[in-house]
């Protein structure tokens, strides 16, 4: 099976506040006590998998490799949708196949993909992160057995999504929009089209006066759109799930 | 007094955002640097803990054992209301005397109530999470002298609280209403009915189309209404403490 | 350079929910695993720090001791502004010089600060608490050299902000107002007035009636004003960074 060794896990959930993030995060304790667990993000967008699927892999790029993501955002819970366990550039990801972790999978270097057929003896019907996933997890760290399928990965649910999306799958606490396209590769002479503006590029903040939307390449390796000290999401009129991007000539 | 051995604390409390979760466990790892401490729910209702004491045994049902909960939910604090440490079944509660902690006394197989005397060199008059019960329960780790009276449990505020609540006792994340109705008991026949919608039981989401409300028995083991991938509060205009059930035929 | 010796790390930033918090904390615990992080609070207004300013040593002054605090509200990142390393009464602060440190630095009995000079071999434009304040952080507790350089501490943005600031500095998860005003030599007797109400004095929550406005010295050591089980935010149409106080007779 699958070499032990996560060193940390890192919760990837749309949990929000509430008891959720507290109730698996005890749940690990008491299974892999010797694990640090950590609440990297709880605010995904419910119901969305296609789209948290492109900020995942963005969210792990300057995290500490050996670490163990659980990643739920499960609207299916309860249902047909199988469990996966990935392991891909030594990292390792839980969750349910419903795209969520396609294009982690994807843009890996090297993966392997798991269809898991092990489960606990007993098990809700509406909070498999608790009772499915984060088990599971503890199993990967432990090193046992999950009565796992290979599966060739384009089996996965969401390996045909585009390899960037064009679309705002985050807003987070400022207002700042972040889309699913990789900043990379885009001229920095490019704008950035809404309906609301023509924006253009700056390397950051305070290139621009206050109340001045741009672009930029974000800290998670994004095009952003953001207002220097504003928020863009209201002003812009955009919320998560609306076209945004790619910046262009 | 009471056997010292709690493993780990979990914070029950109405804190929400902000500094008051992060002041109590930074003082708690001060107290009791060995002890972990999570931060299990933080945003229970404020001004209500006769609503938030039915999620107490609900959210304790699915905790390890040896764990004691700090309970504070305190529109008294300052006021001469008591301070409580409560022994049931294998887990300690810490917390105010207004309500909080008598369902979960009520329904242990076996409690013991304890009003706590000691007090600190030094207390606020409007924080006693961080002042008061903190320290009680670092003390209760370490089987320091509480200067405890064993209360009869009848004494307790809130002992003659219904065993259930047919009301909204939480709404969470994605907009479900949480009641404080045990859904073991319940017939799966029954219907919900709300002055919105009469809503029949399915056993989890995806058993009903996007956008249709139905009852379930939630992983808190209590009677929940949800709508599929849309928001139960707004749709049948409920919040907590509004009547919700029991289910009926 | 500064002695090595912080037992633990506090992070005192505007956040908010969303993945920052984590990505810091992670960051942490991969530079120095044995220094356990504590998210202090995470919804500070943004933009703002020179409000901040006076809500960090009220923070500070219930937390045990050899704390290093990573405080950032920094909306000039990626431009000119310096980071900062204090050490400042048995403590350690971290942040961007733009006024955040100054208050903490000012009211000292002891205070050396630092214009910290090492940058690490890559560093985002945008997101400098993950990128340049947790890796000086991480230095600082393993007792490694900043390029630092000593400034006279009047140097500090904000050295020259007022001693208290009789304005909204935090508005809590009550509702509750809280000011930048010491509350130790406030006379009992004064009254708070606001646009919408004249407010006087009461030791805690329970001495008014429901509904009733007051002030009161709060478990921060300021003069904050509430509405027992209300909102005075709601109630008195108060935000933060708007006139508040101090009492007077």
């Amino acid at each position: 099976m699958m070499p032990s060794g996560p060193q940390r896990i890192a919760l990837i959930t749309d949990f929000g506040p509430g008891p959720y993030v507290g109730q698996v995060t005890l749940r690990l304790s008491a299974l892999v006590p010797d694990v640090p667990v950590f609440d990297l993000i709880s605010d995904l967008t419910p119901f969305q998998p296609d789209l948290a699927a492109y900020l995942i892999p963005a969210l792990v790029r300057d995290v500490p490799s050996e670490t163990l993501f659980l990643c739920v955002v499960d609207p299916g819970v309860g249902g047909k949708r199988s469990a996966l366990a990935l392991e891909a550039d030594g990292n390792w990801f839980v969750g349910p196949d419903n795209g969520l972790l396609a294009v982690v999978a994807r843009r890996a270097t090297a993966a392997r993909v798991l269809r898991v057929g092990w489960r606990p003896a007993w098990i809700s019907d509406s909070f498999h992160g608790r009772d499915l996933f984060a088990p599971i997890a503890a199993r990967l760290c432990l090193g046992q057995e999950l009565s796992a399928q290979v599966l060739d990965p384009s089996e996965l649910v969401g390996w045909d999504y585009p390899p960037d999306l064009a679309r705002v799958v985050y807003v987070d606490r400022y207002g700042n929009l972040v889309s699913g396209w990789r900043a990379a590769g885009v001229d920095r002479r490019a704008r950035l089209r809404t309906d609301a503006r023509d924006l253009p590029y700056a390397r950051t903040f305070c290139e621009v006066p206050a109340g001045e939307g741009f672009w930029y390449e974000d800290a998670f390796g994004l095009v952003e759109v953001a207002i220097n000290q504003g928020r863009a999401d209201l002003t812009l009129g955009l919320k998560v799930g609306d076209d945004l991007g790619p910046p262009s000539p």
